[in-house]
């Protein structure tokens, strides 16, 4: 190895993956081998799970099995909603009372006594905990709001129950569609922080509630997982200002304002992701007759694409550009978006750490010291 | 970058550091600057702490202001000891209990609406953290033991206090000392499991709590935290058995048995740790009476170094291989000791944190796609 420095670890390799596959040029994201374009139209939530911790699409009689074992295990103890009025009493971010609340789920864990390489166990343990976090999410937000939380049902599927839960009504089919097709799109991205935070904790041979934990947290920060809650908020800010919305973003890139959901450390190109709900967006937004938020994002997108210049610097619209008004179409309420894409991403953090813990490696990396080598220790009276 | 993998990232520069120190080939220990052996025997664990996240050991008026902030953010509030006492009635493990506690701690922050760059506000809260986990734990103890927990002293350190609230009394001199240096020694060691989860959690400018909440649950895993355990539980083995220590390491290295507490990632050598800490087990052996877990030890390792050699092949004695016997003998509970590794790991955590945010970089490494590219979807009916 060399003495160079990798800040950020950027381009470093640290080790094979067969979930998911992201050509940053190309503009292609794959599944296990399905484009993400066929599974977003053609597959479901639970499908895509399936595949990525079992390594190929199931079967109807696999799906079944699979959908009922998640919908039995959507309930969770009185304990949970204690904790989680708590801390609503105390006004808890969304994140970081998911964080604290997956935590506490392995105390009701039935295998906590598993072998940590026990990776039957380990896949159980992160089915019962994908299938208890929009339970987790859905309560939180009632209660915060002075409503009763709503049981789960279990006739319904992973996306439409979670609307259910949050709403107190069954969706329609084009919501729970379009919410399953989001959560399809961000259930995998190869090793991005959250991802690789679960598979360094994982590589501790640690149980699969701390990598979740660990990821719910590395997700929270605003360089990872927020930045679809910062779309919707430039989006407000532009119907706010009563504005033509050319003009807005004119205004706002004159004053060097940074606008959110452009970039990413692996698309040169405009995400898929963002494609995908481009589309819905405008489908969504027909079919509502609410036009504005598909109009100010495109025209943002026309604007920086067109005048600026950006995509030919490697900027271009990711996910998070299109899918913050896309859940808002949804009525989701907006510092929910974070703990929604940690509800679809557990499926990538569960397989990730499946995957590595099959030829696990302690994951431990080194510094370049460059502090001082000699200091003479000073008692503190001659300090 | 080259496309090798660089699984486990072993020997992997990915930042600079002037945290810690680790001559693995010479079994040398630094904390900026200041030998391991300088610091535990001249040092206590607060100054350590403030030279961690401070750059220089504190003069006597800046040791009393950071002592008697630490003592003040001691206490917790109710809600916490409520949700300790659920999870004692669950029997939830120390680490996983400590995991949930601290994360739910952040409900309790003051300043839970700063900046993420705010490193000032990052090192209070650093300071609340790492001031609440001795009261966490020792309060988690009690309350699973049937006992009250114990109201934290203003009066007493950093380490005295921990002892007072584990066993309701004020520990004597030597305790006191010898379980304030195991922190000392314990409170950093380069970009380790832990910490490294940590900084990855933090690169994305989520807040501490989620950065040492994803610490802890590293450090709970085998390969890394809970080793020290694992001595102390092979040591009460060969007491149980009544053989002579001799025959019983014999016997096990024969049986291909592995002996914890051996090897390391970086140290080729006798981790210096391990040194001063046998040296004052020695010590407390001799006070107590009780020499049998020091002869055990030092069979143990006698055996493994003059007649297996292992030292010649880069395995020696790492710092778990003693810390467990010295806990032991202070009378502290076998599944506390990974939670103590976090009392004090903290300081190191929360150091690595605020010096890598100083200038950030998300870390989001890659993944070498091995699997396949080009699936053909088939609707579920068809498969």
């Amino acid at each position: 190895m060399s003495d160079q420095i990798h800040k950020g670890l950027e381009g470093v390799l640290v080790a094979e993956s067969e979930l998911s596959y992201v050509d940053g040029d190309a503009g292609k994201l794959i599944y296990r081998g399905y484009t993400i374009e066929d599974l977003a139209e053609r597959a479901r939530y639970e499908e895509v799970v399936f595949l990525l911790w079992n390594g190929h699409l199931p079967t109807q009689d696999e799906l079944d099995a699979f959908e009922e074992s998640m919908a039995e295990e959507r309930h969770i103890d009185d304990a949970l909603y204690d904790v989680l009025e708590r801390l609503a009493e105390e006004d808890e971010e969304p994140m970081a009372a998911l964080r604290t609340a997956t935590s506490m789920l392995s105390a009701e864990e039935p295998e906590d006594d598993a072998e940590p390489e026990d990776l039957d166990a380990a896949i159980r343990k992160g089915r019962r905990i994908t299938a208890k976090i929009p339970t987790l999410l859905a309560a939180f937000d009632r209660i915060r709001n002075g409503e009763e939380p709503v049981t789960p049902r279990e006739d319904l599927d992973h996306a439409a129950n979670f609307l259910y839960m949050l709403t107190g009504e069954e969706p329609d089919d084009v919501a729970a569609e379009t919410f399953d097709m989001a959560l399809i799109l961000h259930a995998d991205h190869g090793f991005n922080a959250s991802t690789f935070t679960s598979m360094v904790i994982a590589s501790t041979l640690a149980d699969v509630y701390s990598s979740v934990t660990g990821g719910i947290g590395a997700l929270s920060g605003p360089l990872h997982g927020g930045a679809n809650q910062d779309v919707m908020e430039t989006l407000m800010e532009i119907d706010e200002s009563h504005m033509d919305p050319r003009d807005w973003v004119v205004n706002a890139i004159d004053e060097g304002r940074r606008i959110p959901g452009w970039g990413h450390r692996v698309y040169n190109v405009k995400d898929p992701r963002a494609k995908i709900l481009q589309t819905k967006l405008e489908a969504l937004s027909g079919s509502s007759g609410e036009r504005k938020w598909y109009d100010y994002t495109t025209t943002i997108e026309d604007y920086l694409t067109n005048q600026v210049g950006l995509p030919e610097k490697g900027i271009a619209p990711n996910v998070d550009f299109y899918s913050g008004s896309v859940y808002y179409q949804l009525g989701i309420p907006i510092d929910m978006y974070t703990p929604i894409f940690a509800m679809s991403r557990v499926g990538g953090w569960i397989g990730h750490i499946l995957e590595y813990q099959t030829e696990n490696r302690l994951i431990r990396p080194r510094a370049r010291y460059v502090g001082s080598k000699s200091e003479t220790f000073v008692p503190i009276d001659e300090r």
